[in-house]
């Protein structure tokens, strides 16, 4: 019997007690630079302002409407000025980082380390103006997003939006999107007209999507007009909540519908940390198994069409505990970083991603890789 | 230097690096019974049947119509059956069960190990009656309340119901359920006439929960009206998504609204994880700093009214990941245990609580001691 002493012995348990400590320590300062590919990055389009103001002008239920009036109306020099540091004060000062798609929003991503931005048309989007304008204004977006891309194509990649209004051209637009333009997948800002994508009238746009293999970035908007009167008080209707709800509620209708099982090769990102869908999974799965309801269309249970349909995105949701969970139940593949600039401020989200503790291989799927296969961007 | 010998390392440092494990497994068998308090329990009184087809006859908009049709419309004998084994097949059998709060309930409880259900009144409870209606039948159910935890004082305990459709006579009621019935608390199920309780005619309500230091459980209830629309299709109304969004949707407005600043010590309970809104707490902080938006008027972060007015309990939600998360974001102290009879199996719950990766401390805090100290419950 070979005697070690206490020293050793303790010695040897201290080490192993430390070795989370100081690999995490090791990993919040990595050696080889993270490149970083941020994926839910919008952008505005000079031609989409005057537009966007006579939607103002028109009014209407819609609550998208208290932050485009934040965004795109003129102020006149009496108005009141919202408290400082305030979202609203901020939300007035949003419109020209929105239009710039070179000089300042490329130092602000040298300044915090980001290497790409995947620009994606700031919500609505064109899906607010009428079918023939939004036609016509989707097609001058994704021209000038090419532009943009091209003037700097390391860092700029971009999904292109369509006009939902026109099914069958928005499906043409979305070919010329990824053959002629070659930009990297697609960006809808949830329902069109109170409708959501489940809706038959939208087939040849999930069947152009499917058919380019190329995915589909659900963003948000405020709720639909039947589902808005609870967030119309407290500005319940953008990020706080009516967002997300918003969201996962159009994810849901495309799993309950069936439209899921019509589309298989479908590729849904949505952001903000799957709109707490990985949260819900257990309950959705418990509740919604295929057939459990007359009225219910789908073949597979939530986790299966999350597993075989679903992308997530970080957006807005710089929380290490929410992002473990998503690996946990969804896997890293499966999960892609973002800003959400510049909605959302660019150093914690790179801090975030930087920081978060995550093995190595984690971390790069999450900061690049996983953005680099699915949105077809070549590896650094 | 004592020289300890090797096989006494190795054993220390097996059983320190075994000792997880064993004990997990001492765990999921614990020695002491563990003592289990459900507190989601639901229970109907045969005053509310016929009232309750009344108002399936009387129709209308309402997304609770196709569950309460399942529950207590006559059915013909020629009535297309459900699939077998699906949620509709068992909604058709709930209302014997839900009517028993004797031998029935007693016996499931003991073949499980259950030792207390926490009843409430099935939803949507009085809330759709006519005001006079309602109020006559909330005392009807309080009355039988307290006669079956009479019959049985150490395996059932009981949440009031109330008519807040008459706020001030429903006050009333709430304080006679406390001192007089001495019942446990209270169960709201959500919206009232698609009113929620922000609303500013419901304060007597809030006031008395409030004097009366007593928790108000927010049940579900299917989304209102006037957020009903894309909820219609493909059954999405209910447990599967509905009920979720309209409870955290009014959980919101209670903070966003300030309600929760003018009665600060009102002690709500929300099920089924909380309805996420753990999952979203970070963006919830993030975007709702008081005084980030006009028509915003909350005093505390979303985090803040968590820690100080909001307790969850585990209905519906059987899963470990999402229960530790829930732990390290709100504390085992702020987690009751809840089956959700008997719309949700008692055995896979009871494994869920016995046997979820917790400390001991943690499992008997949240299977029964937090009710106990919520709900004015003896220790057994």
């Amino acid at each position: 019997m070979v005697g070690i002493s206490r020293r050793e012995a303790l010695g040897g348990l201290a080490s192993a007690a430390a070795l989370p400590e100081a690999a995490a320590a090791a990993r919040s300062t990595p050696s080889i630079r993270l490149r970083k590919i941020a994926t839910e990055e919008a952008f505005m389009v000079p031609e989409f302002v005057e537009p966007m103001r006579a939607v103002l002008a028109k009014g209407g239920p819609s609550l998208d409407l208290p932050l485009l009036k934040l965004l795109y109306e003129r102020r006149s020099p009496t108005a009141p000025a919202p408290p400082p540091g305030s979202r609203d004060a901020s939300a007035l000062q949003l419109l020209p980082k929105l239009l710039d798609i070179g000089a300042s929003r490329l130092a602000e991503m040298d300044a915090n380390g980001v290497d790409m931005h995947i620009l994606s048309i700031a919500m609505p989007g064109p899906q607010m103006f009428e079918a023939a304008e939004a036609t016509s204004l989707a097609r001058v977006a994704n021209d000038r997003l090419r532009s943009a891309i091209d003037a700097n194509p390391k860092r700029f990649a971009g999904l292109a939006c369509f006009a939902p209004q026109d099914p069958s051209t928005a499906a043409r637009e979305m070919e010329r999107a990824m053959t002629a333009l070659k930009l990297n997948g697609f960006i809808v800002n949830s329902h069109t007209d109170n409708l959501y994508l489940d809706d038959e009238r939208f087939a040849p746009i999930l069947e152009a999507a499917e058919a380019l293999d190329a995915p589909l970035y659900i963003h948000p908007r405020a709720p639909s007009d039947g589902m808005a009167a609870p967030f119309r008080d407290y500005r319940l209707e953008g990020a706080t909540w009516g967002y997300g709800v918003e969201v996962a509620t159009h994810v849901l209708r495309l799993m309950m519908s069936g439209t899921l099982d019509r589309f298989p090769k479908l590729k849904i990102v949505v952001g903000h940390m799957g709109e707490a869908l990985p949260f819900w999974l257990w309950r959705l799965d418990f509740m919604a198994q295929p057939g459990s309801r007359a009225g219910r269309r789908n073949k597979l249970t939530p986790s299966e069409y999350m597993a075989r349909n679903i992308w997530i995105t970080t957006s807005g949701v710089e929380d290490p505990a929410a992002l473990r969970f998503c690996i946990d139940k969804l896997g890293a593949d499966r999960i892609m970083w973002a800003i959400d600039h510049p909605f959302q401020p660019t150093p914690p989200a790179v801090r975030f991603i930087e920081t978060a503790p995550l093995s190595d291989s984690e971390r790069a799927r999450i900061a690049h890789r996983n953005a680099e296969i699915l949105f077809k961007i070549d590896p650094a």
